[in-house]
């Protein structure tokens, strides 16, 4: 039986916080949960959506009653508004957020609340291109997994609450060192943000008309948030810029093989490059 | 109404070549179409799929009759095969090709066949990262762009007769002059190849575990044939080189950011590159 939350407030109603919500009220997880926003508009769209029952511009207000608090606001002001909403709610409250870099918020939250007001990390690997409470949809993690991040200073009845809050959401829940998390995101998240969005900058005018599906796949994250994913590149800069020194790397052996016309390198680098990816689905 | 065929000759029954057979019988557009392949499983599950009417492991036989000749083998074989398909068909036949590639191979065969036989290029956009008869489906080329490469060779006569064939089985087509083809391409297909399998390949084991949706987007291209794909970058080398060198030149305006934590620069790079993804369905 997952436990049942009184009061939920979710901080920032977009896709990610939009989809907690809609889960929570179908599953009957929460009695109520309010959208805590700065804007009226996403909020009621929010509430339209069945995502939330209440919501309120006054963060320190909405969540007061809370037992649970889910920031789902952009990497950048995450720390922020945790430290605001410790401070405005009951001791017990757990907080968690959905941050997609961990190293810079566990490190300046862990153990640092006022209070008995635990923080521990966690990072839903469920984002899209497509943002705001719209795209919100129920299931959004039913089997994706979601890394949870807790540092030594974690206790461990606060880590098994944010777990099996994502684990009634249908989540597999890993548990990774948040400097880990990153490290490994920059490679499999951050890095092909990256890739991809270059390959679009670097499309001509004239390339338009011979676009098809390959390239549509091999850009399609380039179509998220720019001001969100600056702040998500900013944060794992270290890490990106290892992980884009090892694709460097990867495209410059690949590069000499195309100079040197020699197919039998060519062809040994895909084979390679088919043989990790034929290790997912498609 | 679409001109309809005696009997048309497909060279390499695959993903391409059977989907062409299959929608020239569906549709009522051949009245026989004979499979010629290496391999006799091949073609026996080409016959199962619907995809010819009768098969044929000697080239020159499996053409003898055929009023259309459409060889889809892989890149490096083309022209060798569409030389030995001129030799051994009558008088008035048309063919053309699925290659990836164009301006090595209509260099090569345009205005050199013997008799009254023509060869147009052709590349339907309809590629996959799987392959094989069993791969192939209906309406493969339904609303997908066909580019055809006439040069100043061709009799008009001839390039509406490929055009037309295209245009039958749903494709939108576009003429293209083969070496501007193959500059565009470079970007739009071979480029997008590159990236993703030197994303793949740069890939750790340990990185394995938080592997999500953007990442199999990214590097879906990877898991395309190997022996396959040598060809076509091989062909497309130089073209390809360029192209390598604007996406290294995009990735180092991006690192270059990146280092300097600028992220003004970074938002600017990354909305120009969201401007151009946009202007293309997800």
């Amino acid at each position: 039986m997952p436990h049942t939350w009184q009061r939920v407030a979710i901080v920032g109603v977009g896709l990610i916080g939009g989809s907690i919500g809609i889960d929570l009220l179908r599953r009957g997880l929460a009695k109520s949960v309010v959208g805590i926003g700065r804007n009226k508009a996403s909020l009621a769209d929010a509430l339209k959506a069945h995502a939330v029952t209440d919501t309120t511009l006054d963060l320190e207000q909405g969540v007061a009653e809370a037992d649970l608090i889910v920031v789902c606001t952009p990497v950048g002001q995450i720390a922020a508004d945790v430290r605001r909403a410790a401070t405005a709610c009951r001791p017990g409250t757990i907080i968690t957020d959905a941050g997609s870099t961990k190293a810079a918020i566990v490190a300046e939250l862990d153990g640092q609340l006022a209070g008995d007001v635990a923080f521990v990390g966690s990072h839903p690997l469920a984002g899209s291109e497509k943002r705001g409470p719209t795209a919100a949809t129920a299931d959004l993690f039913v089997d994706r997994t979601v890394v949870v991040t807790p540092s030594e200073r974690s206790r461990s009845a606060d880590v098994s609450r944010v777990t099996g809050f994502w684990k009634s959401l249908g989540a597999r829940v890993v548990t990774i060192a948040a400097d880990e998390h990153d490290r490994i995101v920059a490679a499999t998240s951050h890095l092909p943000h990256i890739a991809a969005s270059a390959l679009a900058a670097s499309l001509v005018e004239g390339d338009l008309p011979l676009v098809a599906r390959g390239w549509l796949d091999a850009t399609r994250l380039a179509a998220g948030d720019p001001g969100l994913w600056r702040q998500i590149l900013l944060a794992n800069r270290d890490h990106l810029l290892d992980a884009l020194r090892r694709y460097d790397e990867s495209l410059g052996r690949l590069r000499a093989a195309l100079e040197h016309a020699d197919g039998d390198a060519i062809e040994r680098f895909l084979a390679d490059a088919k043989q990790t990816r034929d290790r997912f689905e498609t």
